[in-house]
């Protein structure tokens, strides 16, 4: 590729109009289990704004359905567990999870988006890291201060680590699965990790995040996410990737040397930065374009995913911004 | 002092009975106005919990009320600005804030514990960063992304620049106003910082905090508080003050070392520990106190606010314990 890669997370999703009317005909959910539409809104972003990559359409939760604690996607709140995980008790009687059965139709999704592709872009496939996706379990949805997480790890540890062991392995098998069906890379996402302090990280988060990873297909790069994660950086790193996806709060450059250049990085615009006008958004394209040097291993993207209320034209110039920048024909 | 010295924002709050007590008999407001009833609550943490300072009682949002904004402290919800300043017209059409006339009773309460207090212990006032405090009066009240702040900062920077002056100014004003009256030290609270780009911290909020430290009188050492500020620490020490206070993200050796020794610190437990029970609490302690070496200079305390639900007895056993493990006379 003659230029920087850019791709964008949450690329597919309510910013843009074509996804909003499939919104309107298919509720969230619904919409995650019909792999036909969910490969045409896969798909959509691709079209429309010339990323580098299809990004798989589905949901970091799905993969909890199995464990019956009533999952839901309520209109404009985001997920809810209605009977959230909160003690030792509860988690001890949790069965391993059926992947297969859970989520065969996202496997669905992603063979037919491979074949609609047809080699015109790579498709990336993503799971919930098992943090993030225990804290939805624990906290029962979007949490400030996570104190059921750490009651939990810090007074029953043992069932912690239950927890997060049953949720490596069913998403080791998850992305696994992926990358069976198509993936050409995979993104773990554990968005919300920043809540923890370091030591936090090392014994209640980092050995299972270890073991999920090492338990992948080899081949397919791992894209390894979180926000927050400015002190957590080298113990992700540790944790393992090929590429460390950082948010908005670092200075790429700073961030990428105390990682070490012999691994890649992808981000790192603000999202809101979206919200302002072209010649703005280009003035920080540049900064971050300029802290990356045109090093081999750098993708662009944001820090976290595109905001519902972002205009579709401000994407689309992110784009070509990224393209034009970074192109290194013309330098 | 024989021990590291350790006191806890929030000391004075919802999880003592006897604050809950007084919070039956007057609101919030009305309690931040009574300098009586402020002073007593100022002193109960001391009395009750043997902490090495008393922290004024007050709120960072009081120097807002002549902007007329509509400031409310709605039950269980936190602060509220029913006319949130959006626009550069909105800012154009503020006054200076007449502070000695807003925050007359806080001189007057920091006047009454300074009393009180007979000098058993320093005692610290406190005001918002102007960032934070803008970003209240931008959002309307706590916020998850931001936007209305970062827009603003993005798209009508003239006007974001010239509310920051406003309250630097005022900011100034009132921490010297506290000063005269008897405070110690003084704490300037940027609790929401973490949510900038270093690059917009750089170019949008430096400058007005580090004008606002150099406005304070001589003398009384200011500590500088962020959460989330990982990435931010050696900009937030660029912009002053005598000692930076640490969230419980970092490890504080590391964010020591990386902000130089000759800089005082301040924290960092995780507030969320002091749901466990005293003997984990002890272990977490025991780790910081061990990163911190037994340098001069480290003042022991909770990484943000004590949480409303804590228990008192395991507030109380903090004290203690970081007082026993700390004590130079029995090593």
């Amino acid at each position: 590729m003659p230029y920087t890669p850019v791709w964008l997370m949450r690329q597919a999703g309510r910013y843009l109009p074509e996804y909003r009317a499939m919104r309107e005909r298919f509720g969230f959910l619904e919409l995650c289990r019909n792999p036909e539409a969910a490969a045409e809104v896969t798909l959509q972003p691709v079209d429309r704004l010339g990323v580098d990559a299809a990004i798989l359409f589905a949901d970091i939760l799905l993969i909890v359905e199995p464990l019956d604690v009533g999952l839901e996607f309520a209109r404009g709140e985001g997920p809810l567990i209605r009977r959230p995980l909160r003690d030792e008790a509860q988690i001890r009687r949790l069965a391993p999870i059926d992947v297969d059965a859970a989520v065969r139709f996202v496997f669905e999704t992603a063979r037919r988006v491979k074949r609609a592709l047809a080699g015109r872009a790579p498709l990336i496939g993503f799971a919930g890291a098992p943090f993030t996706v225990a804290s939805y379990l624990v906290e029962g949805g979007p949490s400030r201060d996570y104190l059921h997480v750490k009651r939990l790890m810090y007074e029953e540890p043992e069932a912690w680590h239950h927890l997060m062991e049953i949720l490596a392995t069913a998403t080791a098998r998850y992305l696994n699965g992926q990358i069976a069906a198509g993936a050409d890379a995979v993104q773990i996402f554990d968005s919300w990790v920043g809540v923890l302090a370091a030591d936090d990280y090392r014994t209640f988060v980092q050995p299972h995040t270890h073991a999920l990873i090492r338990a992948l297909t080899p081949g397919a790069p791992v894209i390894h996410f979180g926000t927050g994660t400015a002190a957590l950086l080298p113990l992700m790193r540790a944790a393992g990737g090929d590429v460390i996806a950082l948010d908005w709060r670092v200075d790429l450059d700073t961030a990428w040397a105390s990682l070490g250049h012999d691994v890649a990085v992808q981000g790192n615009l603000d999202p809101a930065v979206l919200l302002a006008k072209p010649p703005y958004i280009r003035q920080r394209v540049k900064d971050i374009l300029d802290r990356a040097a045109n090093r081999p291993g750098h993708i662009f993207n944001l820090g976290h995913g595109v905001l519902p209320g972002t205009p579709v034209e401000h994407v689309r110039a992110l784009v070509d911004i990224v393209h034009d920048l970074s192109d290194r024909r013309v330098r």
